[in-house]
């Protein structure tokens, strides 16, 4: 599906520095409120480090680049919608339920995300268009997660097992672009775009059909 | 599916003089290879002018802007693919092969605009973002040919009649959209797109089946 890469969540290229300490924390924090409240390309490491009362040279230690500081808040940010979609495919509902649970909750996160936060949106298209490896890693876990329920459906007899898994995975999480991707997310308003969501997980509910 | 606007492929915003007019033809000619060939942004619609032997002005006669110019490129562009789709849409073949064709015409046209003339990529992005009206014509023709194969195969007893047949055109729609928009086209290389195509358009017709 994707480039090779390093899809180890704990490592993000370009920081530095140990990952548990608390500065960092707080400069992902402040650098996600500034993100949201200016925009990423209207904020500075020197902005942020006036934000905590610390140097730009000080934030330097922690991240090689703003770059840097993006793709780790993009990670945290697309971290919760990977929580979300794993709880659901770790949940007891019937697999059918849990497709509609994921179309549902990735299109209604990223709307949550693109619509009440516009000023997120340029840092998710930086994310997509330069391949940040926090994307990798959400494409993984959302692959991870249709596998996931993909075989539990097959094991409980939900789901048809004649088509190869593999083949049947790609395509839904082709399928799932529409509602996942920051740019077609904006193509339409909200309220159609989770009508067509629910469309979409009902025809793919009748391709699963035993 | 989309906010409402004039769908009629005939009119152009922000073109003038009749649309019949020789030069015209000859105005978008040019600039579709100047597009192709440095860009859109790098070109000027002085550049055009030079080209043809006219004056800026007189160019100014056709089109208000340099994206009425763009618009024209587009909708022209767009509008073979918009023709091959409906010659597929208006063949002989069984329902089941020509859904299978639309997946495959529209992920190799996108992929021969978009990898073969990348240059033309950041037109069909401006496009997109800015809601040309081509881009709306094109995805009202994508839909009406969706329709028109999916009513012929339930008519023929090859597709399932019980689902709205409205839901499952834009639920195919939708997921269609990975291999038609030129930035979800950009982010697989072409191989595996075109492997990704056929398992869509095969989940798809397991999910049309009576």
């Amino acid at each position: 599906m994707q480039k090779s890469k390093n899809l180890d969540q704990t490592t993000h290229a370009g920081q530095r520095g140990p990952a548990e300490h608390e500065r960092r924390e707080q400069i992902i924090k402040s650098a996600d409120e500034h993100f949201r409240t200016y925009g990423y390309s209207k904020t500075s490491v020197s902005d942020l480090g006036k934000a905590i009362g610390v140097s730009s040279a000080y934030i330097y230690r922690f991240f090689e680049s703003k770059q840097a500081i993006g793709e780790a808040v993009c990670a945290m940010t697309l971290g919760k919608v990977v929580d979300a979609i794993q709880q659901i495919s770790n949940s007891d509902e019937s697999a059918s339920n849990r497709i509609r649970n994921v179309y549902k909750t990735i299109s209604e996160q990223g709307l949550n995300l693109f619509f009440n936060e516009k000023k997120l949106h340029e840092i998710a298209i930086s994310a997509c268009e330069e391949r940040w490896n926090a994307v990798d890693v959400y494409n993984q876990a959302k692959l991870d997660v249709i596998h996931k329920i993909i075989t539990d459906g097959r094991s409980s007899g939900e789901f048809e097992r004649k088509t190869p898994i593999d083949e049947v995975c790609i395509a839904i999480f082709e399928t799932l672009q529409p509602f996942a991707h920051p740019i077609l997310l904006q193509q339409n308003e909200p309220d159609v775009l989770k009508v067509h969501a629910v469309a979409v997980s009902n025809l793919i509910l009748r391709s699963l059909a035993p």
